[in-house]
C-alpha cells in the first residue's frame, strides 16, 4: 500500500495551464468527499485491491460524479506494466500497406493494449527512436522496419520483447513473423515457365530490404534450375514511380523487352505495367507478363488486376500480437520465426496456367 | 526534490516477468555506485536541475555504465507532461489515405513527442477509445476520425486540448484544421459548366462523413446556381468498391449516363472509372467526363491520371501540430478553424478549360 501512495500523486503542478484551467480529480479529492483514506481510492481502482463491495460502489460513485480516473502512468509504475507496445513502421511500408498498421493496431486495441507509433523516415532515425522507446517503458515491441542486429541486442540488454513483422534477424535470435516470400516467388516463377516464358527480368527491392531480396533471390534461383541465367535486374524502391522507371531501364538498357517480369512489390509492378503499357505500348499480358507480390489493394483493381501473390496480413498481424504477448507475459520465451505461406492471386496481367 | 524522490520507485516488483529474467537499473543503483544521494542523481537527469559540473559528469558515467536511463513515466508524473499525443484516425481514413498519419507522426516526433495511435474501425469504438485517452493522460488529442459534439464536449471537461483535422465540430466549439472543400468543389463544378457538361451526377460519401457532405453540398448548390436541378446522387464509404457499384447503380437507375460524373474521394473516383471504362466500355473523357477529391497517390497513376483537388497536407498536418502545441502551452487558446485550399490536379480524366 505505501507503494501505491507514492505514485498516486499525479495531479499537475499549480504552474502548468491544466492547473490554470482547472485541474482533474485526483484521488486525494476522491478519498476526502468520500470520507475514506487515500489508500482505499487506490485500492479500489488496483486490480485484485480487496475491499468491502458497499465500500466499493460508493467510492466508485463519488469518483464517477467527480470525473475521477485512475491514472494510467501511475498504475503503470505499480504493476511494471504500461499496457503499451511500440510499433516501429517505415513511411514507405505504410504508404503501401497500410493494412498492416490497421490490423496491428486494432488487434492490440483488442487486448486493452496502445499503440505508440514510431514512424521511421530514414535508416538514421532509428537509434533516435530505439532511445525513445526505452524510456517509454513499453511493454514490447513490434517492428516493420528495418533493425541491425547490433539493435536487435539492445532489446535483449533493455529486457523489452520485441517481434520482427516481415524481416529476420540475420545474426541475432529473434521472434519474427514473415510470410514465405521464398515459396511464392518460386510458385510464381514455376507458373510463368509452364507457360512457355524464357526471357525474365526482375524489378528488386533497395539490396537492404529483407524480403526485397528473399524474392529476388528465391526468383533467379528457379529460374537457374531451369538452366536461365541471363536475368537482367534493376532495383527500385517499392514505389509506383520507382516500377515504372524500371520499366524503362529494362527497355533502354536490354533493348528488347523480356516475356515476363518479375516485381517483387505490387506497387512496382504497377507501375511498371503502366510504363508498359501507356508509355511503351506493350500488350498485357499477350506480349509481355508481369507478376507482383503483396496482394494490396490496388493489386485487384479493374485497370491492373495483378498476378501476385497475397500475403495473408489478418493471420501474419495476429500472430505476431500473440508471439509478443507470449514474451511481454514470459521474458524467457525462446526466439521463434513464423513463416506463413502467401495466396496466389490468378489476376490477368501474366499468362499462368490455371 | 521531495516530490521527485517520490516517483523515481520505478522498479518491477519482485513478481514481473522483466524481474525474472533481470531487471533495469533504477536511479538507486546509480546512486549506490556513483557513492552519491539517489535525489542527486534525480536532479542530474532532471531538466534544469542544479549540480556540480564534475558531478554530473561522475554520475552520468555509471549511469551510462549500469544502461540506467531515466523513467518518461516517472518524468511524466513529475513535469506534468507525458509528451504524449493521441492520433485518432479512421481504418479507412489510413487505408485511403496514409500520409495524413505519415505526416502527422513525423511532425509530432520531430518535437520529441510521441504518438499514441487509435485506430478506430467502427463508430461505436470511440466512447472506449475516449475512456482510454482520459486514462493515459496524453498531451492532447489530433482526431481524424469523427467524433460527436458531446464527445468533443468530453475533452473540455477532461481538459485535453484537441485538434479535429478535415472535419469541424457543428455545435462544440473546437480547434480544426481542414482542407476547403466547398472552393474546391465549386472550382471543379465551373471548370465542368464551363466545358459545356450539362448532365451532371454525384457518387457521395456517407451522409455522416463531414467532408463528404461539404463536397456533395457544394456541388449541387452550384449547379443549382446553373440552373441544373436534376442531379441523381448515389453514395458510397469512400473506397474503391462503392464507386464502382456507384456508376453501375447511376447507369441502371437513370437509364442514361451523364455526361459528367462528381466523386467525393478519389478513390471512388478511380472506381467509377474502372467501372465505366472495363465494365461499361464508355470512353473517358471523351464520352464521361470523371473528377475526384483528395489528390492521395493512386490520382496519378498513369492508368487513372484523375482530375481532381490535391489536399495540402503537408501543410494541413503542420497545422494541426503547431495548433496543438499551441494549446498544450495556453489551455486557454480560443477555437480556430484554419482552412486551407487545394489545389487543382489537371489529370486527363475530365474535360476541363485549362
Amino acid at each position: 500500500m505505501a507503494r501505491e501512495k507514492k505514485v498516486e500523486t499525479v495531479a499537475a503542478p499549480a504552474t502548468t495551464p491544466a492547473a490554470r484551467s482547472g485541474r482533474r480529480a485526483t484521488s486525494y479529492d476522491v478519498a476526502r468527499i468520500a470520507g475514506v483514506s487515500q489508500s482505499m481510492v487506490s485500492r479500489c481502482f488496483a486490480p485484485g485491491g480487496s475491499i468491502a463491495p458497499a465500500k466499493r460502489d460508493h467510492i466508485l460513485k463519488i469518483a464517477s460524479e467527480l470525473g475521477y480516473r485512475p491514472n494510467a502512468l501511475a498504475q503503470g509504475l505499480i504493476s511494471g506494466r504500461t499496457n503499451m507496445v511500440a510499433v516501429l513502421i517505415s513511411s514507405l511500408t505504410n504508404r503501401y500497406y497500410p493494412e498492416v498498421l490497421d490490423e496491428l493496431s486494432r488487434r492490440l486495441t483488442e487486448r486493452d493494449i496502445r499503440v505508440l507509433l514510431f514512424s521511421l523516415n530514414a535508416e538514421s532515425e532509428v537509434d533516435a527512436v530505439l532511445d525513445q522507446v526505452w524510456r517509454h517503458s513499453v511493454d514490447g515491441v513490434i517492428s516493420a522496419a528495418r533493425l541491425s542486429d547490433g539493435q536487435i541486442r539492445l532489446f535483449d540488454e533493455h529486457h523489452v520483447p520485441l517481434v520482427l513483422y516481415n524481416r529476420t534477424a540475420r545474426a541475432a535470435s529473434a521472434a519474427s513473423v514473415c510470410c514465405d516470400s521464398t515459396t511464392g516467388e518460386r510458385d510464381l516463377v514455376e507458373r510463368l515457365l509452364n507457360a512457355g516464358h524464357r526471357r525474365f527480368a526482375i524489378i528488386a527491392g533497395p539490396d537492404d530490404s529483407y524480403v526485397g531480396e528473399e524474392r529476388r533471390v528465391a526468383a533467379l534461383a528457379r529460374l537457374a534450375e531451369a538452366g536461365i541465367d541471363d536475368v537482367p535486374v534493376v532495383r527500385g524502391d517499392f514505389s509506383y514511380d520507382s516500377g515504372r522507371a524500371g520499366m524503362h531501364d529494362l527497355a533502354r538498357k536490354t533493348g528488347r523487352i523480356p516475356d515476363a517480369l518479375i516485381c517483387v512489390s505490387d506497387q512496382m509492378a504497377i507501375g511498371a505495367m503502366d510504363a508498359a503499357r501507356i508509355d511503351l505500348g506493350i500488350a498485357i499480358p499477350k506480349d509481355l507478363s508481369i507478376v507482383g507480390f503483396d496482394g494490396s489493394g490496388p493489386a485487384g483493381w479493374a485497370s491492373y488486376a495483378l498476378t501476385s501473390i497475397r500475403q495473408p496480413v489478418r493471420r501474419m498481424t495476429e500472430a505476431a500480437v500473440a508471439m509478443l504477448m507470449e514474451r511481454i507475459e514470459d521474458g524467457t520465451t525462446p526466439a521463434e520465426r513464423r513463416l506463413f505461406a502467401g495466396e496466389l492471386l490468378g489476376g490477368g496481367s501474366a499468362r499462368i496456367g490455371s
